[in-house]
């Protein structure tokens, strides 16, 4: 038996311990909180009685703030490696659950499930929805939806810049050396690549904002729709999504260019700025995306004309729902699932892919298809040459084993996720194009899925709450790169 | 130009390279064309018109082998790693496309598409069928269709203990060790386990003729069925496969018995047999296999007695089924599509697993879900730990770089494959579930799909012809392991 003080020294570890992991998590919440304030001001100015729901939600958040300043305000903010995982896994659960808040007590009284469900899709970037009547929220909801969606894109361009490459997730240490290589050399302060990119990001919505406007959107549409468009994330504000715009090819076009944006690496941006015009096109990724993107919309416009469409219409549609599966944003200006049968297991594939690494777009990612295709085109190679290891190049960097290997590890875990997910929503007896579709979808962060339920006509609202929760934790899974969520799952994390 | 008799001597050598292959092969046809006899000889006696059909299928083979025996009479037998991948894939294709013929000409008096996909069906051990009115066909047709799946059977175990290690195609080289291994120290000369293996192989189909007679089937029956059970291929005497045996446990139990010891590593056998008593049960892939099917029966009964059915039936009908599947054999004893959704999506799953590596499953196979699950522990441990490589072993011996590659590269090629071919299905015009399903039991052997039209009670039937052209290449790239036949698609193979 341990002496009674022996027990206290070591919670007192414990806590030390947690402490700072606790102390960065509150920083984030009182951003959110901040962020809270705006669609609270603009409902006490219109004078809705949905201010109430936003001014409790902040009084919630900022209490919880100050508690824990109170508890760790002399703690040393020293981070390692595992504490950087329960971190990272920890912040988007927190911030998910503190802005599901204003849905619980705000106007469109959703229960504690589905308020969690669009939250988590929100912070995500994933934009699933449990809403109908999505057109008669309150303008502070319908802020709010666009808001979380933008601080979850701005999230995940962060977190895949400075911490993943670092935790060594799915071989995201590909991007380790270019930004840190490139921080020493151009940047002298570590937040200055931090600070571009929001700036980029601002700018990017901003543009998006003034041009949905004059497209010829309202501007509260215009405000909302722009943050859901960079952030990849797919949030609209009609339960049509985007068919509201089906007539107007400007918007989809202008749409598709800033989903398409979001979905670019954004330190290549920072890049451009600084100099190297040609860093965008010279990249790998941003040339396999943009090659994809290309083939399948051809493709596919290709089968809508024949299907009788007019072609010009055709490639609008095409190119927009395409664009908007691949970057992982997820608005849908028509119901590509009656575009018959190749659409509909084209767009199934589409869900996988995702965009850049570094961008706001989730999904497998094109480098680690990239990736893999090397693998595989060497050992073809191996196999008739019957010798040799064949060492390879990404972007001018070498493949090292320890890459190759992340990436592997990463799509093989990528796939039982969903594998897995889509067995649990089955058990709770949900069909097999819908379990499968709204596996895929959650995990890769997409939005809609297939199907007559969840399809990119219908919504998430009718699935069991038990399918909801799950599909949170796939989302999440999803935003995280899989790995890092999985890993506080091993006993092995916690030994020690 | 290059000057005529340049030429000449050119094509000579080119001849005289291929020509060791073309023997080979004939030796094969030779086999095929003397197992014709057997329900020539059968249809004779009972005096039915479809011995006109195998007479002259069997003329038109001997009159090839003669052909390519004249020609390749002084050919010396040496054959080179880049002719033994060519000389698989040719086997395999010419020998459905000799076996078709009894069909073509025969009663059921099937179109040249259909004839082929029977016979790459069966030849495959897939065991899809586009024959409906089985029960009606004449006893030689029957015989045919067991003899081609038992032919087919151990086709597959003979290369995938002697030639697919040799070629290294998909991590098989670890099998490579233990079989020559063997064969040094216990057997003198090669041919030794070649031997062996047909023995047990034929052991195995006497024991399931006679113990199907035993349990109640007709003689007839009781020998097709002994050869497809064996062979793990599934094609059955009635439209209702084993439907027909719904009600009779004893004979569901023996088939699910014989189907597994198809499914289990045949070079076991022969260890047990000279004395090594624990072989079988020592070995990680049999360990593996019987785990998995502990578990997936179990959950399944537990779901079909929740569903109200009665337990002894339950179980009866899952282990069958199930069984059936993973061992990619194909029979189905009851309509499981209809089974409810999670058991839907499991038997989807099932489709792509297989057995072990050795026997006459397809499939991903046992072995590579184990390396890959290595894998990924390591990779966990990895992030964990930030540093260190660990080596793993399986079955004792060392998992080296070179097998893990390839398991890894087999993994991705086969989902590619799948995906591929679920996508041209699509571009016909089918359904998105018959698209993935039909495109996942081809390419993995197992026979029935999912959903309305190639489900467990439907056919192939109703397919477009090209569609059914397509299925038949996955079946034989199934088959082959992959990249047995995908290499020959690379011009690197064909420089030089």
């Amino acid at each position: 038996m341990s002496k009674p003080h022996v027990v206290t020294r070591r919670l007192t570890v414990h806590a030390l311990r947690w402490a700072p992991v606790l102390k960065v998590m509150s920083v984030l919440w009182l951003i959110l909180a901040i962020f809270m304030a705006i669609p609270w001001l603009v409902l006490i100015i219109e004078n809705e009685p949905d201010a109430m729901a936003f001014g409790l939600s902040i009084l919630i958040v900022l209490s919880t703030v100050a508690l824990i300043w109170l508890l760790t305000h002399q703690t040393p903010l020293e981070l390692k490696t595992r504490q950087m995982f329960v971190l990272t896994t920890l912040s988007w659960v927190s911030i998910s659950g503190f802005a599901s808040l204003p849905l619980v007590l705000g106007a469109p009284q959703l229960s504690f499930t589905n308020a969690v469900f669009e939250s988590v899709s929100a912070i995500t970037t994933t934009g699933s929805t449990v809403l109908s009547g999505i057109d008669q929220l309150s303008d502070g909801l319908k802020l709010w939806r666009g808001i979380m969606q933008w601080l979850g894109g701005i999230g995940i361009i962060v977190m895949g810049i400075a911490i993943l490459p670092f935790l060594k997730v799915g071989g995201m240490r590909l991007f380790h050396t270019e930004s840190s290589d490139w921080s020493d050399k151009v940047m002298p302060r570590t937040g200055g690549i931090a600070k571009a990119t929001l700036g980029i990001y601002c700018g990017f919505t901003f543009t998006a904002m003034f041009a949905y406007w004059l497209g010829g959107m309202a501007p509260l549409d215009a405000v909302v729709h722009a943050m859901t468009s960079v952030a990849t994330g797919g949030f609209a504000n009609s339960d049509a999504s985007f068919g509201a715009y089906a007539d107007s090819p400007r918007i989809l076009w202008l749409a598709s260019l800033f989903m398409l944006c979001g979905a670019l690496p954004f330190v290549l941006y920072i890049r451009v700025l600084r100099g190297t015009r040609m860093a965008m096109w010279r990249d790998q990724q941003v040339q396999g995306l943009l090659l994809l993107l290309a083939v399948v919309i051809l493709v596919l416009t290709a089968w809508r004309i024949w299907q009788d469409t007019p072609p010009f219409e055709a490639l609008t549609h095409v190119a927009f729902n395409v664009i908007s599966v691949v970057t992982t944003t997820g608005y849908a200006s028509d119901d590509y699932s009656t575009w018959g049968s190749l659409a509909f297991v084209a767009f199934f594939y589409l869900t996988f892919v995702g965009g850049c690494s570094g961008s706001t777009s989730g999904g497998m990612k094109i480098f680690r298809f990239q990736v893999a295709a090397t693998l595989l085109r060497n050992q073809l190679r191996f196999l008739i040459h019957t010798s040799g290891i064949f060492t390879s190049r990404y972007n001018n960097q070498p493949l090292t084993e320890d890459i190759t290997r992340g990436v592997v590890a990463f799509s093989f875990f990528f796939f039982l996720t969903i594998a897995g997910l889509a067995l649990a929503l089955a058990l709770m007896g949900v069909d097999f194009i819908t379990a499968l579709s709204g596996a895929a979808t959650a995990v890769a962060n997409v939005g809609p899925g297939l199907g007559d339920t969840i399809g990119p006509a219908g919504n998430f609202f009718a699935l069991p709450d038990a399918a909801k929760w799950l599909l949170c934790i796939g989302m999440l899974m999803g935003r995280l790169e899989i790995l890092t969520v999985l890993i506080l799952m091993t006993p092995m994390f916690w030994r020690q």
